[in-house]
């Protein structure tokens, strides 16, 4: 009756262990005098920017006056934000048509729904080590998993040479766990892949703010013949810290055709039914972040984060450990000194120094070894974290 | 390689149809001596409460605040807005752990994403006529559909003797499109049918801020065994004029496990791996709807909508045309007079009357010959459309 493909998804989420174990450390240990540093899970402190809060507040007047109020919106979300995502696009030379945005509550959100567009006899291939979230969507669906081998040897950007045919493939850049950037080459080698095998490429652009470098490829859409081949999934989370608020956006292009049948078609009729769009408040803020005052005032903040990155990636420097990430992207992915096991480093970490990070294990095979660091902290907490890590 | 099954949907949604049939006609019209009035789509006009928009206002400066910002709320709501709706039931006399109320963007959201959890060849019984949201997601998974015969002979409360057994079943009371409402002892029958053959009652109490008797049932959880039969998916759109704000809740029982796993659990699953909870403005909201402060807002509004349902009915029964709904519901299901169908009575009132209404074949066969209309515009144009369609 209930669908057992639940049964053989891991008993609990990445994070979720994380809490507990940090919940039951606090209990026993003395935080007072030497405070836990967080630098797990990808969540941003910065508050939102004063353009974005201005926005809102005008939002929730309008939505106490007679007159002014909005009931339902579109659900593919409201003109006025797709068109200010529309605007940020061409501002790097990429052509979308308005109806080839998708307003959502989330990258997650949408990764995980967008699924529903695709038959479950579907090989799918996922970078391994990766966000957990696109493998326990398709194992929900019994989907069968090829992972791809991301590793040292390849500085973690696997490639499609000599793979068979697949249905979908996953794409990350920058990359979630292990801060790796795609350049144009390598992504134009996934655009033909999938477009001679027929595969539907899955590009997360949820760090593209990150990116310093105007060489690296920030959208999938910058590549060409990408438009009939990809799906790009964007948030606002961690480009204008929006993790509280929910915002995001997903472009399916036109020319995205499988079995005959428009996939933006098959989006828009999967979203006006089990979709109501974004609250009304939340894209007036949204849409504040694509003006020049909001650009201006998210890449301060974006700045703050990259410079904790570089305190990090200076640090480990020094410390002869083995990284990568950091230069675009908020992610440090570093080797375990002495070969230490991810849990274990953990657990070491979260014990003696007081530092909360992520085991690289727990996004895959090949992350065993590894540990993630986020540069979402406070620039004390980041100083003082990377002081503890190297005096281990 | 794509999911058949959206082929075998309709080709466009009933509200869409609408908007564009209404969009023409504006075009060809002379709408500004005789302004159209809307009383088909179920949207709210009253603005939101003053105890709602406080909520928001301070909630929108805290997320600006260094210190006060929030991040990543939990996916299943923050514990303030779930204890919030725990009281609301313990006002009625029913008991709920604060873990199994999962907050939602909205209840349309959760009843499609639910069908997720069960497998895809279970028989599920949905009454006709019915909210095309549930015929629609069950199409798009493949799912058989039998439907329960909803007509004037049962008054729209089909009721499950001489069932045969089921997988899943929809209940939506008070009911969208007809208004009527089961009472408790129709509702026993139900939750009984369920138990003895493990089906699953998924209860759709959108409308129960509407009920005005104490003796009808608002929640499927005031009726004894439900707890290990039926899922309740609720919204703050109509109750409290949230339709652009996006928050609901859903209550899955602890008791209710089949194939021996516990439903609640693998819901939380599901909303962990593919959601990322509601806007934390938004959620500050919701709390300020059960603060007694707004719940007499909230009150006063229903109040509004009440009153419009009573004008309604007032002149269609003065007018001697039959129809259900308006006491307990914002919709009023009319029989369409002189045995017209539904959408050539929808072209006569938009063309003649310059009122949009919904046509009851939208919402399945046997709506044909009927027609929905709203309570939820002002009361000027309720005043005004019901005269306009009296002197048709």
């Amino acid at each position: 009756m209930v669908n057992q493909h639940y049964q053989e998804l891991k008993d609990s989420y990445l994070f979720s262990t994380i809490a507990r174990k940090v919940a039951e450390f606090q209990k026993t240990a003395d935080c007072k005098s030497r405070p836990l540093i967080r630098m797990g899970i990808g969540d941003v402190t910065r508050p939102l920017c004063p353009a974005v809060v201005s926005a809102m507040r005008q939002a929730v007047e309008e939505m106490g006056q007679e007159g002014a109020f909005r009931g339902y919106g579109p659900e593919q979300g409201y003109g006025f934000l797709r068109q200010a995502v529309q605007m940020y696009y061409a501002g790097r030379g990429i052509g979308l048509d308005t109806d080839e945005i998708f307003i959502s509550d989330g990258a997650k959100s949408d990764i995980g729904n967008i699924l529903e567009l695709f038959d479950r006899d579907l090989t799918v291939l996922i970078p391994d080590p990766v966000y957990p979230v696109y493998v326990d969507t398709n194992i929900m669906d019994g989907r069968p998993i090829v992972f791809l081998e991301a590793n040292e040897e390849n500085g973690f950007l696997p490639l499609p040479d000599e793979l068979g045919p697949a249905g979908l493939v996953y794409l990350c850049s920058p990359n979630n766990p292990t801060g790796a950037v795609y350049n144009r080459e390598q992504l134009k080698q996934w655009v033909d892949y999938a477009n001679d095998c027929g595969a539907v490429l899955l590009f997360d652009a949820a760090y593209e703010a990150f990116i310093r470098d105007p060489s690296l490829p920030r959208s999938i859409f910058e590549i060409e013949g990408a438009r009939t081949c990809a799906i790009e999934f964007c948030s606002l989370s961690k480009t204008a810290g929006f993790t509280g608020m929910r915002c995001g956006y997903t472009v399916v292009p036109q020319e995205l055709e499988r079995d005959g049948g428009s996939l933006r078609k098959m989006w828009l009729r999967r979203q006006t039914t089990k979709f109501n769009g974004v609250s009304y408040v939340v894209q007036r803020g949204a849409t504040a972040v694509f003006t020049p005052e909001g650009q201006r005032q998210t890449e301060e903040t974006l700045d703050y984060y990259w410079e904790n990155a570089r305190i990090m990636t200076e640090a480990l420097t020094a410390g002869r450990i083995p990284f990568t990430g950091g230069a675009h992207s908020p992610y440090v992915w570093l080797k375990c000194p002495g070969g230490e096991d991810s849990w274990s480093y953990f657990d070491r970490l979260l014990h003696e120094a007081h530092v909360v990070g992520t085991p690289g294990s727990g996004f895959g095979r090949n992350g065993e070894g590894f540990f993630r660091l986020t540069a979402f902290g406070t620039r004390e907490d980041t100083r003082e974290a990377m002081q503890r890590i190297r005096s281990l």
